[in-house]
């Protein structure tokens, strides 16, 4: 057997190293499987497996069913584009790739928050803090600010596991930062901090999905997060439509009429999600409409999912984001009157630090066995980034007056946020002047979602290319033009309309090149197939 | 309606303000839910719903079922006692609580890797990088290793989302560095970059359950998160059971035995984990056991998941760590032959950095249909923390001869590795010295796993005190001593055996204090239960 298995060694090692994750092709084939169950004295292999390696059908077909779009076939299309610009410079009608697929700021140059990146230096590295030469190279309330969080952590260990919540310390901050918000206590016990907000979705969804009987409530278009999670857990989606017409609006009747709908079905509704700013329609609630929502959750018996992740990114001055635990304190409901989780992220609002994947949930409504099993499944996971975790402190109590770091803080701020609000209305305003596209205001959020109304022959050549139109929309998009935009299929929408999400993210210099690139490629696509 | 709110909000936002997380009593009752449902036009609460708030059975029974012993009831007392000698000094029979529960070094004193925390503040802060004062900070090759660092991710942005699977150019040094440990190739393109191993292990169980028909062969004793993971995704952990007279050894005829039991109920076994080193066992595997090990998996068509997070962490010279590709590649199974996954954290080894969240999972032998839902499993959360990342790859990839900062970490990996070692002994000869207490060698891993042969008297107390023999011996431990260990049951054992984990990673000037704590309860104890 060693002779023949040293033959073998030196065939697959050099299969090993031709092998390339999503990119293999499965024609390799090899003679070894037989040769090694003759040689082996073990029992025939499991027969639901074939002789070389598993297939789909050995796996969870949940999985399978998952679906998320904002990195899926268009990105890897892109992907491949951008490496043939790299390998074959001048092969394609662009020099790169404009990545507006993806609320990812700081991949396009958005540049992080000098404070909070201090202050994570500082306590990545406490030994520095007492060296003369780091008073030269921080500024003295991050020093201090260090500390403080230094302070907060048992044993000053920013590489231990913390609390399965997160550390107790900067939850009284963040707690006292919510409270600064919203004009109402929140209890550090309420808090469960977590690597960005998409593992507290998963965890809620976890806890709230058993079967295919469970629904959850989620606003179509809906960010896929939602979808995923639910298609995960072996839930069911039950889709409310926002209303393009009315700037998505969030009408009761559609959720009371969905409610019900479902329910025929057998399925027992647990929860309803908004996400407020809207992603992807970049709409913000008003706050009558919240007290609404409120009153309906209430009324179900739902749990209300808050997404709040965008609530800083806010463009309009007619709006103003009011979060649900303060609406619903200020309707007079109290912890006890209705399960609210409230999620928020790093990775959004001006400091955009995606990759530092830091966010939490605020929990309330719940009885203390429910807390105790989801502080369970919490602890499973051991705690969350402690970075994150520092950063999530800091996002909610930034420098004040009177800081050293205020004044550079604020222009750092104001200056990201100001250019967002630029930037959304110059392509607002572009994808409106385009033949056949419809596109809401952009009050929020870090997103458009323009509808496209596309002539019947472009929709009668994505049936020949056996995909949806809006696919077909984004796809020629991208081969033309370089810009990646999700199509509005990935985030669902109303049948038969067809939209594309793009963010507002790539940097303001690039706007115009943008505009000017979408418009012709626009109209060169309306010449081709207008009806 | 307003008047009535108004008088509402007082009342609950003292309510709210006096609610504490998983302390609360649930005895708070409240008459408004029956007055707002008598003030709304909505209709009448989910009959399945309380109106007052929502009950446990309202929740996926999966949660409910599944445990996690590391952070269970023991630690919840320790935690309870901790803060009752901060509230009234004198108030227990000991100063301090002694965290002997979980394998977390720098909770414990343990310093970090003055490298790894130079090279993860620069990186978070790049503006320093080129400053004059950062040359006297920090080492030469830490401000190379970061520059080198940067101009792998794209933009140098470590605030962004990264590549689903991490940074192509982190993970082609991991790759290089598994390749430098094991001698046959690593592909970049094999690698999924996580945060901690955790989530790794929870994505393979995500892809491998669909169903109470899906077993997964555990050893037992097993480290928690795998049952847990399997409980939460809904599928049969198939026991099998490590041999504690051989010194934990993994015998093929049980995992035969196991399996065909399995089979015979109509669970389709899917993988096999096992952990090398051990956890909570602390054995290192024979090579000669793992080539069987691997010809099991690939007669039986198992897919091998390998723990193999305490790799460094070996503290005898007769053992040495194989992984498990090295050791199916050496066997000459190449990539098709063997689904074989190997997880990886930056949290154990000699760097200990559990709060950093970093790690990665070895995913080879899958076909490339699987590996694209494994990737899109991934993508839904988008990215690992990118400090993890960063921190992963350090620890694949450490200073090396002629490097400036070679010999000091050098200095800080021996010492600590050599310390482990002795703390190992010491409370391995100290647990061997008691009175009906039997403990294998510690060769790896952080933790020992005595057997406790309790005198039949304390195991009818433990059944008065309804609880297990062990959890019985362990609460006594605590409340006499404040040492904290991890009931054996809380990691399954072989029925009618009675065991508890301990951690080898207090202080080492505290373990003469312990072992003589320990030493004194256990006499105590003996003396009072002894038949």
């Amino acid at each position: 057997m060693r002779r023949f298995v040293a033959n073998r060694l030196v065939k697959t090692a050099a299969a090993a190293s031709l092998f390339s994750s999503n990119k293999t092709t499965t024609t390799t084939t090899s003679s070894t499987p037989l040769l090694s169950r003759f040689l082996t004295s073990s029992p025939p292999p499991n027969p639901i497996m074939p002789s070389h390696s598993i297939t789909l059908d050995f796996i969870n077909p949940k999985v399978i069913e998952c679906e998320y779009a904002v990195r899926g076939e268009i990105v890897n299309l892109a992907q491949k584009l951008q490496q043939e610009l790299v390998d074959k410079p001048g092969s394609h009608p662009f020099d790169e790739i404009l990545y507006c697929n993806i609320g990812n700021p700081q991949s396009l140059n958005q540049q992080p928050i000098t404070f909070f990146r201090e202050v994570l230096a500082l306590c990545d590295h406490p030994a520095i803090l007492d060296k003369s030469e780091t008073q030269g190279l921080f500024s003295a309330d991050s020093i201090e600010r260090a500390w403080q969080i230094l302070d907060q952590i048992p044993g000053r260990a920013t590489g231990a596991y913390s609390h399965s919540q997160g550390i107790k310390g900067l939850r009284d901050t963040i707690a006292a930062g919510i409270e600064a918000r919203d004009g109402f206590p929140a209890d550090p016990n309420d808090l469960f901090l977590t690597d960005g907000a998409s593992p507290a979705v998963h965890m809620m969804m976890q806890l709230l999905i058993s079967s295919k009987n469970d629904g959850i409530l989620c606003p179509i278009p809906q960010y896929p997060l939602y979808s995923a999670s639910i298609a995960l857990h072996g839930g069911t989606l039950v889709p409310y439509y926002l209303d393009e017409a009315t700037g998505w609006g969030l009408e009761i009747s559609e959720l009371k009429r969905q409610l019900e709908d479902a329910k025929s079905k057998g399925v027992t509704v647990k929860a309803l999600v908004v996400i407020n700013p809207g992603n992807p329609t970049g709409q913000v609630l008003a706050e009558e409409n919240q007290r609404d929502i409120v009153e309906f959750c209430k009324a179900e018996g739902l749990v209300l999912l808050a997404d709040e992740v965008y609530q800083e990114n806010v463009y309009v001055s007619e709006k103003k984001f009011h979060s649900f635990k303060k609406v619903s304190r200020s309707m007079g409901y109290g912890d006890k009157d209705i399960p609210l989780v409230s999620f928020q992220s790093v990775s959004k609002g001006y400091h955009g630090e995606c990759g530092k994947r830091g966010g939490y949930m605020e929990v309330t409504g719940f009885s203390p066995e429910i807390r105790e099993q989801i502080y369970k499944v919490a602890s499973v996971n051991l705690c969350s980034n402690i970075s994150g975790q520092i950063l999530a402190s800091l996002v909610m109590s930034p420098p004040k007056v009177g800081d050293e770091s205020y004044e550079s803080y604020t222009a750092e701020k104001d200056g990201i946020l100001s250019s967002l609000a630029r930037r959304a209305k110059t392509l607002e305003d572009a994808f409106n002047g385009l033949e056949g596209i419809t596109c809401n205001k952009a009050e929020g959020a870090m997103y458009l979602f323009p509808r496209l109304h596309l002539p019947e022959k472009a929709i009668k050549a994505a049936e020949s290319a056996k995909t949806a139109p809006d696919a077909f929309y984004a796809r020629r998009l991208l081969n033309a033009t370089g810009i990646v935009v999700v199509p509005g299929s990935g985030f669902r929408q109303v049948p038969g309309t067809w939209h594309i999400r793009c963010t507002i993210l790539p940097p303001e210099d690039k706007i115009p090149a943008i505009v000017e690139r979408l418009t012709e490629f626009h109209k060169g696509f309306m010449n081709e197939f207008r009806d």
